[in-house]
C-alpha cells in the first residue's frame, strides 16, 4: 500500500486546475486521488474534460463533495475554485484535518475589511484569514512548514513581490516616489469562462489595460511589500495581452542615491540564492514571457539609468503565477524537497 | 433635400453588421438612416456598441422594429440577423415594400425540405424561397436587377463556388470523383456570441476541424454547384484558424483528360472579365489570407499536376463572404455602379 | 489633363509605403505617378510586390532614382525609406523643388548632436534640420502651410504627444515627478526586414520590453514635450506586442493638486475641437488598440485616482503613427482639407 | 560513476535540439554529455542561447566537431542538422561507433534518386541509406532494436502514416480513388532561420498552402504507405498556420464497401493496443491541436459517411513529429523503456 499523501484537486475544469494535475501526476510523495468541478453536476473523466490528458490518467471529475475527501481519506486539498467558493468551503475543510492550499483571492487579505469592496463577500472567518499563511514560497518557508491553510498569492502579486521585496527591505528604493507596476497578462489569467472579453476576435490583435486603479490585486501588492494601499505609493495597471499565457511586469522605481545596477543584483543574488524557482538575469538579456512561459519560474531583471531603475520580471500566470506555486507550498507544508513534481529531481 | 436610397442595417451589433455600416458609410447613392440590434433592448450610439465607428457617425443603434422601417421610410434593408430570425421577418418586410438583403442562411436553399435538418426550422413561406434571387453576385446580374429579396450567399460557399461553377459549366471536371473541398476561417465566422468554442484560450494556438459532414454550408455549396448533395459528389470540411477573419479554401478536383493550368485560366478569364471583385492568381503566386483580408475581393489561383488540380481560393468573410457582396447585390439590384462604397471610383 | 498634384512614393515596399499607396489612389486631388523601392533593382508592379493591390493599380514599382522625380514632374515626394537614406536624399529633393513628407527620423530632431548617439549617422544638412517642420499636425498647422521638408512623427511619439501636450501648457502635469511612458507597439512597427527578433515563433505567446532607456524615440517625445532629456523627468519604455499593428501607451503622471478628471477632458476637448484624427474616450470606456487599428485616429483617456493620472492613448502605428498623418500633413501643406483621401468626405 | 548512456544533440539551438535537450535532461538512463550548434562558431552556455534551459542545465553550446564525440566518449548523438549536413556526417559518425538518431531527411528516402530533386544533393552513402530503419517508432520495433541509424520520421508524415498504415494493411482503403492529406502545420516546422515567410507580419493573421505537388514529405509519405508516388495516388498538401508548434492533418479516403467507423476504430485499436504515444478519439471528439501540443502523443480519430471517410490527426511537430519520437526510437534501440524521459513513469 502507498504511502503516498493522498490530494484532491478542486476546480479540476479549469486553467490553473489542469496545470496543477499535470504536476501531481509526475509527483514521488503525492497521489491524486480525487478532481471536483465546482460549477458542474455531472461526474465524467478528466480526459473528457480535459482531451490533453488522455493517456495520463483515468481519474474520474466529479461535483464539488465535502464528504468525499473524507471518504477519500484526503490529507491535502488545492482549491481552484472562485473566490466565494473558497471563502465559504475553507474553514469545513481545515476543521476535517485537511491542508488547503487555496489558489483564489479568498484568503489572501489580511485587512477582512477590504473584501467587500474588492472581492464582493464578507470573509467568512476573519479570525482564520489571520492564520493562513501567504504562501509567496521564496519568502515565506518558515510559516509554510506545518501549515494548516496557505493562500497562494495572486499571480500579477507574484510578478511584483519576488523583485521588489529585497530592494525594499535593503532600503533601495526611494519610496518617497510613487512605484509603477505596469503587468500584462495572457487571457488565462481571466479563467475559462467565456465572456465578450475573452472572445477571441476582441482579443486578438488587440491589447487592453483593464480594472485601472480599481484590480484586485493592487492591495495585495501594497499588503506584500508593506506600503500604505495608496495611489501616491503605488499604482499597479494591469493590461490583457493577445497570447494563452504569462505575465511580464514592468517596474518603475526610484533608487536611493548610490544604488547601481550591481548592488540590485548583489541583494538580489544574496536572497534567491538556494531558491530553485527565481531566475536572475543579469547581462545584456532581459526576462520575456517566452523565457517564462511554461516554466515554474519567476524571471527578474532589471536596467538603471543615473536614479532610475526599469525592472521587468516574468512568470507563467498558470504556473509559477498558480499551480506551481501552489505544489511548491505544498512541498513545503509537507517537508518534500521543494522542487518536487515541479523539476526533474536526478 | 437628398435623393438618395434611405437603408436600415438590423444586426447592427454584429461584426457582419458593423462592415456593412463601414461600407455605407461610404456610399454616393445610400444614406443609412437606421441601425438595429435584433438581441438588444437599449437603444444607444452606435459608435457605443462598435468604439471604432467613433468619429463617422452619430447614428443610434435601436432594438429591431419593423414600424420604424417604415417610419424612416427606408426602401433597402439589410439583414445580418440570426436564420431563425430572418426567416420570421423577411416576408413582412417584403410585404411592406422593401428591397431586402438578407444576410443569413433563412433564404438561400431552394429545397425547403433541408431546413429543418440543417436551421432546425421549417421555412417560413416556401414560396418566397422560390424567388429569393441567390447573390453570388458574379452569376447573377441579370436576377438581381430589381429583386426584392436577395439571399447573400454563405462565406465558405462563396469561396468555393466562384473557382468551380466555371470550371464545371466548361465540362473541365471528372465529376465522377469526389470533389473535396478543405476550408479555413477565422473566428469572425463563429459570429460574436462568446462560448467556449471562441474563447481566445481554446482558438489560440490551436485548430480543429468541426462540423464535419454536417455543416450548413455542405448542401448550399452542392446546389450552386448543381450537384447531388451526397458525400461521394461533394465533401466539404469547415477548420478554425487561430485569427479573426479571412477564409481559405482548398479544393481538390479531378480534371477531364487534357485540361492543363492554362485551360482554366482561360475559362477564368472568360468568366471574371468585367468582374471586379474576383482576382486571379495565375503566376507563382497563390492566393493568401492576408492578401484578401480586409479587401473586398474573391482571389483564385490552382496548381495542375497530371489530371489533379489543387485550387486555392481566398476571401476576407466579413466583406466578399459577407457586408461587401451584400452591398454589391444591393447596387447590381438597384442599378447603380456594382462597386459603389466599396472601391474608390475616381 | 489633370490638374492634380503628383506624388511618388519611395519606400513602396515597406510597411507604411503601402498603406500610403491605398490612401493616395483614393486622393480626390493628388495622384499617384510613381513607385519607389529604395533597396531592390528591379521594376516589377505594385501588384506583385503587394498582391493585396492587385485590382487597385497598374503602378510600377522601380529602383529609387531622384531624376525619376523631375521625369515624372513629381510635385510631392513621401519617403518611407531608412533614416540614414532619408537623410542623404532630402536635400536634393528639397533642391529639385518638391515637398517632402520624409516618415524616417532623419530630420526629426532639432539637436543635430543627437544623431550619432540614437541614429548612428551625422545629419548631413543641420540647416535645414532646422527649417523641417515636425508633423504633429494637431498643432503644426501654421508652420505645415506651404512647408517644404515635413518631418513625419515617430509612431510611438504621437501617442504621447497628442495627451500630454495640452495638459503641460496648461500647467495640470507636476513635472518635477517623472513621467512614466510605457508603450507597447505591434510587429510592424520593426518593420518588414526578417530577423531573430522579427521571427512569428520569437514574438507570438510572448512579450518583452526593448531598448530600455535608450530608444531613438525618448529624445523626440522630450523634444515634443519640452522636456529636459533625463530619465528623472521622462522615461519612455517600448515594448514588442504579438500583433501586426497597433500601439497603446500608457502613460503614469502626477497632477497638480487639484486637476480632476473632468478637467483634462474640458482642456482635450477644447484643444481638439474641429480636430477630425483625435478621439476622446471620455467614459468609462478607454481607448483600446482594436478601436484604433485600421483607422486614422489617436484615441485618448485616462483615469484619475487622487493626485494621479493614467492616461492611455491608442493609435494604428502604420496610419496615424505613419502614413495617414504624412497624408494629413501633406493636406495641410497643399491647403486640401485635413482628411482628404483619409476620410470619407460626403 | 554513472553507467548512463552518454549522448550528445547537434543542432542544439534549432527548435527541435532545445526539444530534446528538455527532454534529456529528464532521462534515467542517458546523460546529455554535449550540445552542438552545426552553423555557429562560438561556445557560450545553453541557456545563453535558449534563456528558457536557465537553471536546468550548465552544459555548454559548442561549434559541431566529430572529434568532441570521442572525446566525450559519447555513444549516442541526436541530429537536428540541416539536411545535408546531416547527410555528410552521419557516416563518419556510424564509423566511430554511434548510434545515430537523424532528425532530417538525408537518410528517409530508400530510393537514392529522389534526393537531387527533392533535396537539392547527391546521398552520400546509398549503401547505407538501405540500412537506415525509419523510426516512425510503433510500425519500427523489431527493426529498432540495436539499430545504428535511425532517420527519424518527417513531422507531416508521421500525422499521415499513423492512422493510414493500418487500415492500408487491414485492406480497408480504396486504393483507385486518390488519397487527400491536407495538412496545416505551426512555424516551427519552418525552423528557426529568418526570413520573409516565417516574419510574424507575414504570417499572423495569414494563412497559405505552400509547396503545392511539390514538398519533400511527399514521396516520404507515399513510401511510408507502400502507394506509388503520383498524384493520381496521393495528393499531399501543406499549409502554414499561424501558431508556433502543432500540425492537424485533415485525410480524405474512400472506403471498400460496408466499412464502418467502428471497423476502424476497431483496427487502430488492435495496432494501437500497448502502443503508448498514440490516442484514440473515439467519442465524438476529435483531435484538435490544442490536445496534442506540448505532448508526445499522435491523436487520430475518423468520421464515416456513407463509404467516404474524413480522418483527423494530431501531433506537436517539434514532439512526436521530432524530438519526442527521436527519443522513443533512442529508447527502444538500447532496450529502454519506450517512455523513458518522455512520459513519467511512477
Amino acid at each position: 500500500m502507498s504511502n503516498k499523501i493522498r490530494a484532491i484537486v478542486a476546480g479540476a475544469t479549469g486553467y490553473s486546475g489542469v496545470e496543477l494535475i499535470k504536476l501531481l501526476l509526475r509527483h514521488s510523495h503525492i497521489e491524486l486521488v480525487g478532481a471536483f468541478a465546482s460549477r458542474t453536476a455531472e461526474t465524467q473523466p478528466l480526459s473528457t474534460v480535459h482531451p490533453q490528458l488522455m493517456g495520463l490518467t483515468h481519474l474520474q471529475c466529479q461535483p464539488y463533495d465535502e464528504k468525499v475527501v473524507s471518504l477519500l481519506d484526503a490529507q491535502l486539498v488545492f482549491l481552484g475554485t472562485p473566490n466565494e467558493f473558497s471563502n465559504e468551503v475553507v474553514p469545513g475543510l481545515i476543521q476535517a484535518g485537511a491542508t488547503v492550499v487555496d489558489l483564489s483571492g479568498a484568503w489572501r487579505l489580511k485587512d477582512a475589511s477590504l473584501y467587500p469592496k474588492f472581492y464582493g463577500f464578507e470573509s467568512h472567518n476573519p479570525k482564520l484569514l489571520q492564520q493562513a499563511v501567504y504562501g509567496l514560497t521564496e519568502f515565506a518557508h518558515d510559516q509554510l512548514r506545518n501549515a494548516k491553510l496557505i493562500a497562494n498569492p495572486g499571480c500579477y502579486p507574484t510578478t511584483i513581490q519576488i523583485p521588489l521585496i529585497p530592494l525594499i527591505r535593503a532600503g533601495m528604493i526611494d519610496l518617497s516616489q510613487t512605484i509603477i507596476c505596469d503587468s500584462k497578462s495572457g487571457v488565462s489569467g481571466a479563467g475559462k469562462a467565456p465572456n465578450a472579453g475573452t472572445h477571441f476576435v476582441e482579443v486578438s490583435e488587440s491589447f487592453k489595460a483593464y480594472n485601472v486603479f480599481k484590480h484586485r490585486h493592487a492591495p495585495e501588492i501594497a499588503q506584500g511589500l508593506g506600503l500604505e494601499f495608496s495611489p501616491s505609493k503605488l499604482i499597479f495597471t494591469p493590461h490583457l495581452l493577445p497570447i494563452n499565457r504569462g505575465i511580464l511586469s514592468t517596474i518603475y522605481v526610484r533608487l536611493q542615491p548610490g544604488v547601481t545596477r550591481e548592488a540590485i543584483h548583489n541583494v538580489w543574488q544574496e536572497t534567491f540564492a538556494g531558491k530553485p524557482f527565481v531566475r536572475l538575469f543579469t547581462g545584456s538579456q532581459l526576462p520575456e514571457i517566452k523565457f517564462a512561459a511554461n516554466t515554474p519560474f519567476c524571471d527578474i531583471g532589471c536596467v538603471v539609468s543615473e536614479n532610475q531603475a526599469v525592472i521587468i520580471s516574468a512568470e507563467d500566470n498558470l504556473l509559477k503565477g498558480a499551480a506551481s506555486q501552489a505544489l511548491q507550498n505544498a512541498n513545503v507544508a509537507l517537508g518534500f524537497d521543494e522542487r518536487e513534481g515541479i523539476l526533474h529531481l536526478s
